[in-house]
């Protein structure tokens, strides 16, 4: 871990890179002594035995991922979730992470003392640690990259679905969208349904508990991040299979079909919009009692969308 | 992996995700069958019995970590093996990378197309391959973070230096820092040196081999990427030890003694200046003779500086 003083001499006071650590990330690597408080030149882990290391690696970007007027707590919820949601399509249980925060250097020490205290409420919330990475001062838009290391004994893929499997889908698509159709004031929607459909948008849930539940069920498993309709087809292509999407059965929520209601044209778009982060997958015909035990135990609402048949 | 679509309508064409992915990225994970080529979610990883994970994560950034003008060839070899140099210090060796890669949107493809053809280049020549990461269009400066995974038995630290023990450094101080004002054109050299200190700047070498020759040697290692003066006090801290250092003794190659002997009060600055990336580390006195070894092994020049002494 190292962050870099900042080089510009454009602000008054030059950000001390041992102080900020020391400050705001040492303590974010509590529970992984192989961190060493980010004293040392990398993290040494051992992963328990058994188990296969699961590594992803998504990144936050202040006007691509969300709007440039997000907050660094924001951007730290969008950045750890999006990460953990290809976790929970892995069948992965979350385990350490590196970051790489670039932040414009006029953002200054507060930008980074509020992004470090919601990673400690992020840590907390999904048994998460801190292990290495760096900091600097660059630019005109904060720039987040997590690369993160989750724990499974197996893992899902794309490839296993076959013709005769059901489609299911484990939430409602398009809040994501909407949420951020109502951040940049594209839609007018009411007020009742704001503050659900923004966080839809900046804190998608990630459905790890799920993804793990699904070993031995699923025959593949992605998260909804590009989109229903593309991530759909990334199980088809990968399977070599075609889906009969059964359109009506797509889940929506109240906002959602309220929105619909007096836009249809709007449920292509939701379809195909992504950041959406529930899990896409399919299984055999023979798995629906076990995946209505898995409603039952999970809570989480599961929908059949549609049918495998061959390509 | 995911590479974005690039959002804005700026340029004319959209560069596509998938098939910038398949052109550009997923043969580089050739050799790690749990990567998938990048058409999951995210790799699945057995990590041999019995090693550890070592686990580094930098970036490297236009106008910070190199010049703007720095070409996508230079970036991704500054980027790699300043990642593959915080392994040396840990005494691993190479295995595994994810990247994250975002480039302003108007260089193009050919920047993708000339960055990746280096990557291949530099997995060849250190035993790396690709698993994961993102790639996005945005802003006005390429920055790319690398999460670095290495093996090993065992790993150095900083904090088991004893009094007594003697620091040494395995290679030249100053000359990527000259190589820089070079570019800068902060400084005027014989273009005889040119070429050499370019290159100890844009493509330092990672002692690999000697960070794991180290093992059972050294008490402490880092490598010298703040600067000799600040790294040395990295090790001094962590041990609770001072050092006593011989600043006749440290090394400087035929260049930098060229300009220090034209410009003397430069010696301070290059003992400060960083991005040198050679092994600082200490070991005890009766490990002399095993140390000559490595130096006749190894080829690499070693430099006794200091000695430890009691806070």
């Amino acid at each position: 871990m190292r962050i870099l003083a900042a080089r510009s001499s454009a602000i008054g006071r030059v950000m001390d890179e041992h102080a900020l650590i020391a400050q705001y990330f040492s303590l974010l690597t509590q529970g992984e002594p192989g961190a060493q408080y980010l004293a040392n030149d990398a993290a040494s882990l051992d992963v328990p035995y058994g188990k296969k290391l699961v590594v992803t690696s998504d990144s936050a970007i202040e006007g691509w991922h969300v709007p440039k007027k997000a907050s660094a707590a924001q951007l730290a919820q969008k950045l750890i979730r999006r990460n953990l949601s290809d976790l929970a399509a892995m069948g992965a249980m979350p385990w350490r992470y590196s970051l790489n925060l670039n932040v414009p250097e006029y953002y200054g020490e507060s930008y980074i003392a509020a992004f470090a205290k919601e990673l400690a409420a992020l840590q907390q919330k999904f048994a998460l640690t801190l292990i290495g990475g760096d900091t600097t001062f660059q630019g005109t838009h904060a720039y987040a990259s997590v690369t993160m290391l989750g724990l499974a004994t197996q893992t899902h893929n794309r490839s296993g679905t076959q013709a005769g499997d059901v489609l299911y889908v484990a939430g409602n698509i398009g809040d994501a969208a909407l949420g951020l159709m109502l951040i940049e004031q594209k839609i007018i929607l009411p007020e009742m349904y704001h503050a659900a459909l923004q966080a839809a948008y900046y804190q998608p849930e990630p459905q790890l508990a799920l993804g793990q539940a699904l070993h031995n069920i699923a025959h593949s498993v992605v998260d909804v991040s590009d989109g229903l309709m593309q991530d759909m087809a990334h199980i088809a292509k990968a399977s070599n299979v075609q889906f009969l999407l059964d359109e009506a059965a797509v889940p929506f929520s109240k906002a959602a079909q309220y929105a619909l209601a007096h836009d249809p044209a709007l449920r292509d778009v939701l379809c195909r919009a992504g950041d959406d982060y529930v899990l896409l997958f399919t299984a055999p015909q023979s798995a629906q009692h076990s995946i209505q035990m898995l409603v039952d135990t999970t809570g989480v609402a599961i929908q059949k969308i549609g049918v495998a048949k061959n390509a």
